[in-house]
């Protein structure tokens, strides 16, 4: 195999989720279309390459504008602002579109084991957002795991007698869900949120 | 989510064993890691696509040079060609090293609902190959599938009376497979070439 192949297949069995038998699958798929898959793939990739940029208001990603689509459309509410993990937490918010206002990146979650500190959090400057627009609401959107609940409270403690109306994603049984194969923690947070 | 990094998602989600949730976090991977990830992938990519070639001999896709590393390669074996399906066959053969000799890589397999017929095969240039060199003996190494079978028995039919020592690959229990657990075709298969 040439060194080029091979390099490509190293670079391709890093990406998640994939190996080293999943990566030469690929690569073998792209020598082969060469014209109908490669080339797209190369010239898609370059763009993305060339155009990203990090939205300085809420560290969303986008391309071409500096100021990312959402944070520059004005038909969406201003006064509003979710705060969520990562940028694969915010696309999935955007899929289902119950959600119109602003966004807020964190770069991760507070975790000791990984050594993410407060600083993650970026809270001042979501602070300096909301005493410059009229912000009436922050929703936090994070996930129902230690680390996300843990960030949860942190945020909701910084900005207890600020005078903003923090609220949480609720919990409880998933649509869909069968009360029998729920866990407990779930089931429990159900009970408690009834109404 | 901006067009651009839309369409790399779809063109990702469109390569084999990925879907659109897979895609989505590999792309996701490359935007956060722009630097480590995306130029070097980028790079490889793009010297992948300017270099790779067919080999005129037998078929194998390497880059740089016209004839492939093995075709041109001294300390190889020149009297012995391997019938292989495709490069991903090829290169399995060829992290065994258990095989020396040169390759003749087919277009793909007999397959009558694929419309592949015996212009895949490209029997008349392996002929040719066998008349200019000594060819001492052609190894048919194909799939145990019905295609695979299908075109080993045409293979071995189109060079009956040609004075070539034509071998296929052993049938038999895998190694590390338990009895119990194989298949009757692989048991029989195994019986049938005890030894």
């Amino acid at each position: 195999m040439s060194p080029d192949i091979e390099t490509l297949i190293q670079k391709i069995s890093r990406l998640p989720g994939l190996g080293p038998r999943s990566a030469r699958r690929i690569v073998i798929h792209l020598i082969r279309n060469r014209e109908q898959s490669l080339e797209p793939m190369l010239m898609s990739m370059d763009n993305v390459y060339k155009n990203i940029k990090v939205c300085p208001v809420c560290s969303n990603i986008d391309t071409f504008a500096d100021v990312c689509s959402i944070c520059s459309d004005n038909k969406r509410r201003r006064d509003i602002i979710c705060v969520v993990e990562s940028i694969a937490n915010l696309w999935a918010i955007e899929k289902t579109s119950c959600f119109t206002g602003q966004y807020h990146v964190l770069k991760g979650l507070l975790s000791s084991i990984d050594g993410q500190g407060p600083e993650f959090l970026m809270l001042e400057e979501l602070q300096k957002r909301c005493d410059e627009n009229h912000i009436s609401e922050i929703i936090i959107a994070l996930s129902a795991t230690v680390e996300g609940q843990t960030t949860d409270h942190y945020i909701k403690n910084f900005f207890k007698n600020k005078n903003i109306k923090i609220t949480s994603l609720a919990h409880g049984i998933p649509i869909g869900g069968e009360l029998d194969y729920l866990d407990d923690g779930t089931l429990f947070a159900a009970f408690s949120a009834r109404g």
